[in-house]
């Protein structure tokens, strides 16, 4: 492959451009961004080869089109690039939900939304910018790729090929099932430390808590240092699926009141020893899976 | 101070002896356990001099008495202590929770209870057993001292200058104010984290859930590793402050599921803008305060 196109040379986009490179897929990596500023930085650092400017000469003999901006200017870019879309050109995005970005995608595309693999790389930082761009953030990382019913073999096979060569390791869900998944292993837990940490805050005695809040509670909260923007945008683009998640939740959450407002002792140990039991069993399998010689050590 | 005894010698007991014979406080170590077999590791290890048998000989001459033995056992272990206690002696614990061992020391040590004075070492770890005593584990550390109205400041002064040689810093708190702000940064955290984690592992797709659950998941969920039976019983002895704090934040969620229920972007960003900024200026200051050299680390 020839030419690939970046729309947002971040973390997420800038690690992709720098994999991409060191594997010598591309001969060319164009950068495309909003921030004069930051593609310039992209520049320098040499994660990008071409700063692009006009859409129709950026997507010119493209091989490949990669979305790594904010999740709410997809559609925009989908837009933008639709009228200049080749035959050749496959596009593919980085956002953390799907069915949204489906929707964006055919209203943006229409008849090229065969062109559009969806795939969601399963590796955040709370670091940002080109600056925080790594030449190994994928490597052994999932990517779940949801393939549109339109899509040829083909075309999802270059975009899988294009990011097992950054290391990664590629997954297949329809954009529903990722959409539930991630909104109960991801979404909702982030939900749920933005609201701890905003009701300690609010309290009269907020200065108290905090002097006393240990590595406990900071792991709990790491989350909650996660950008509110990008996680406002996520927590709607997933609204129904969050929804659900959180009604679930606040049911268990309810009947673990009753049993401890009931002084119900073996129904507490009940939920909390199946909840260790499972998670030292979820430990003890992505250790094994991903770093066999760490399996003994404790998390 | 010539003699010590330790009831309970795993991760908080053994520590607390390793620090002080570092510091020299003591000329011997009492252990006092229901397993043999740990006691036994515990002199193997050179963590305590002596395995105490009967309690009056134990206690003959002992000038500090640390309970640390798992919360359920203090108020048999204070009615055993309590017809052998000289008036030399002064006892302390290290138990979660604090309105209840206070309850147990009223009860258990009647005329006597001026001689305990009530303390919580924020050290806190996932291992436990003798193995597991290290002699700096409190270096750094807070320990609240929950002193009560009929203990002598000399008293309260030699179980603070015990934990000060451990290098701990003391701070003073009230059973009550103690058992509220833990319920709220300790306890309330522990319960949702286990929440969650049951919530998940019951789903049918619990599987498929667990495999794409990354390390936002896993560090939110890492206090759900913690012992099902400790957590049961720090539970219900904290019972009314922690019902307080659970109902507060089901009031919060509810809250915010209406917000997003309602599509209103702006309020969901608000609470997580809100939460963001509190935790991270949480962060700065412990990491200025605890580390200087590391305040411009990245959390």
């Amino acid at each position: 492959m020839k030419k690939a196109v970046i729309f947002g040379v971040g973390l997420i986009g800038g690690s992709f451009a720098r994999s991409l490179k060191k594997a010598g897929v591309f001969e060319t990596v164009v950068g495309m961004g909003r921030s004069q500023a930051s593609m310039q930085r992209a520049l320098e650092l040499g994660i990008i080869d071409v700063i692009g400017g006009d859409v129709q000469q950026a997507l010119a003999g493209a091989d490949l089109v990669l979305l790594a901006a904010p999740v709410a200017q997809t559609e925009a870019i989908l837009a933008a690039i639709a009228p200049h879309l080749q035959p050749g050109t496959v596009v593919t995005d980085a956002g953390s939900t799907k069915s949204d970005v489906v929707a964006a995608a055919r209203s943006a595309l229409a008849g090229k939304v065969a062109q559009f693999v969806p795939g969601h790389p399963i590796a955040g930082r709370e670091t940002n910018g080109p600056e925080a761009a790594i030449d190994d953030l994928y490597v052994g990382k999932k990517v779940v790729l949801t393939a549109l019913a339109e899509n040829s073999a083909a075309d999802v096979e270059r975009v899988a090929a294009a990011w097992r060569a950054c290391g990664a390791i590629i997954h297949r869900l329809s954009p529903e099932e990722h959409d539930k998944v991630f909104a109960a292993v991801s979404h909702l837990p982030h939900l749920l430390a933005y609201a701890l940490v905003d009701d300690i805050a609010r309290k009269p005695h907020a200065d108290l808590l905090f002097q006393y809040a240990a590595s406990g509670f900071r792991d709990f909260t790491r989350i909650a240092g996660s950008s509110p923007e990008m996680w406002r945008d996520i927590s709607l683009a997933n609204q129904a699926a969050l929804l659900t998640e959180l009604d679930a939740y606040m049911a268990q959450l309810a009947a673990l009141r009753g049993r401890l407002a009931a002084g119900d002792g073996a129904g507490l140990e009940h939920v909390y020893g199946n909840a260790q039991r499972a998670r030292h069993q979820w430990i003890t399998a992505i250790e094994t899976a991903e770093a066999p010689q760490l399996a003994d050590k404790a998390d």
